[in-house]
């Protein structure tokens, strides 16, 4: 991945703020000698948290901060000086070549479309993320911005699905999959059914339905679902995580026989630990604005913010939203 | 739990048929000394895994199957001597006072909603089944019947998830949550946010909206969901636990300190196994049906099988189409 890039970073973003954004930002500037950030919010917050200077770090001060529970309208209206807005704004003017946050979602996505408005010929920007599987990850979207949408929508989703896996992963014609409820092409509803029969003819892979438990199968490389039903995919997905990991604990830790089996089995935990820790999965791409942004979950703590800037970055490379709007472009001709 | 009951087995249904059903049968026969069983389908397969005779158990001939993969419409339309519909008939005629089947969803549904009718006040039946969390379990509808729902589906599902629940669980006044993707009153859509409104006033204890995590939780005791996200919940639940089965083999099935500490491991593992068998909680309650229909899950082996059936025996003692009735006949007043 190449690290040349400007990423402005809202720094006043997510449950934890400064404490946590300022140090991750500054671990990515030292593993990554091109890279350049600009972190945005109160600068008398911010100032005080850097270890010195670095030529490749620059605060902006906003003077505004969006609570994570603030509704995304008035957000939008009332603080114009917050730093997700000045953190966008600075994607819209060029001087950063992507933002990310990991403030409140329906705002950094209200503010995204306001300010950088969504690509030609997509109607909706959806959120779009790496979900673990038995084969690696694989990406979904809608996550969540769009609780209702028409066939139309999940078609444009669909088509940059595929762009964005295409040039992330590297792989040519991702596979990509509509969740329904069965694989048969009576299943679902009356929007789905013209969603699939609109993308058999789309210029993309677009290999059929596939059904909740096809994500962890890795049945297909992008998983187009709308946001509603994405969103709570997600969240089950991590609430079912945790639910073993319970189950887990609560095995290794009761009765002598289980401790002593569980320091045992300890180095073997924590691997498993890693394949599904969720930091490696943070990062969720705001697809179809005509800018880069990246929001990281809110509780995210310094690897996981890492992990968001990272994602930041390999899309500044791959040009994603040019490469939406160019194979758009194409499939529409 | 009385097993004072004839319970009518769909014995061709399912990915197995018979081999798995007439055992499971006999077993459940063995255990329950007051318990009577109706194997419906054909005589001449089912026969021969007779071992000898016992007084409690018939056979009722049938002489078409209904298979996983046919259209509901058709299979209610042109097979009406399938073991499916028959062991249906048997409920409605008062032969039996349940009936399970592992065999095609649609086509039961129909099959039952077309035989048995719904309640009064319940415009459409719904899937029902218990789904394990941090604190045991709880049950969640609509997993799969309706891809589309009106706010007053949802809101005659809440209904009777509270009934169900409350009398399955022995528990007073049982949590009902509306599955959305924020428990803010604004999150969601047109449809869920009038459910909820409806629920407001309901005479049950509806508790608010609840996300895809807050199953594993345990949050509220009853989720409501419309059938393509419930359905959709429902299997990435499924596929999220192999996947981490699968990250556990494969890290104490990899190299010597892995496979050793699996050894080590394996009583530890084996318990966890045995908290996360999905065949603890197959059995899923068509609930809404003047008659009581419980789905087994396709590939059921016989333990899961006898599962389904103690749902039966349970919905049986506990009058679950007569309370529903009641209950509704009540709020409604």
């Amino acid at each position: 991945m190449s690290d040349h890039a400007t990423i402005a970073i809202d720094a006043m973003g997510g449950d934890h703020g400064p404490p946590v954004c300022v140090p991750a930002a500054l671990a990515m500037l030292e593993k990554n000698p091109r890279l350049r950030i600009i972190l945005v919010g109160l600068e008398e917050v911010i100032r005080p948290l850097l270890n010195g200077n670095s030529e490749r770090l620059s605060i902006v001060h906003a003077s505004e901060v969006v609570s994570m529970d603030e509704k995304p309208a008035e957000a939008l209206r009332k603080k114009k000086d917050s730093s997700l807005r000045v953190a966008v704004n600075l994607v819209k003017d060029g001087t950063a070549d992507a933002c990310v946050s990991a403030g409140n979602t329906g705002a950094l996505m209200a503010t995204g479309k306001f300010v950088l408005k969504t690509l030609p010929g997509i109607d909706r920007p959806a959120i779009m993320a790496a979900l673990p599987t038995i084969e690696g990850h694989l990406h979904m979207l809608d996550l969540g911005a769009n609780s209702d949408c028409t066939s139309e929508h999940l078609y444009q989703f669909a088509i940059m699905g595929s762009v964005v896996a295409s040039v992330i992963e590297n792989i040519d014609n991702p596979r990509v999959g509509l969740l329904n409820i069965g694989e048969e092409d009576m299943k679902g509803n009356d929007n789905i059914r013209q969603a699939a029969a609109m993308l058999a003819d789309a210029h993309i892979n677009y290999v059929g339905f596939v059904e909740g438990d096809d994500i962890a199968r890795h049945k297909v490389d992008v998983i187009v679902a709308d946001g509603f039903t994405g969103n709570v995919a997600l969240k089950v997905m991590e609430g079912t995580a945790s639910l073993v990991s319970h189950f887990i604990k609560k095995g290794f830790g009761s009765g002598l026989y289980g401790r002593l089996a569980g320091v045992v089995a300890l180095p073997v935990l924590m691997k498993l630990r890693k394949s599904l820790d969720p930091r490696q999965y943070n990062g969720a791409s705001l697809v179809g604005l005509n800018g880069i942004v990246v929001k990281s979950h809110g509780g995210a703590d310094e690897v996981a913010l890492q992990q968001a800037i990272r994602v930041a970055m390999l899309e500044v490379e791959k040009k994603v939203p040019d490469t939406i709007h160019q194979l758009l472009a194409e499939s529409e001709s």
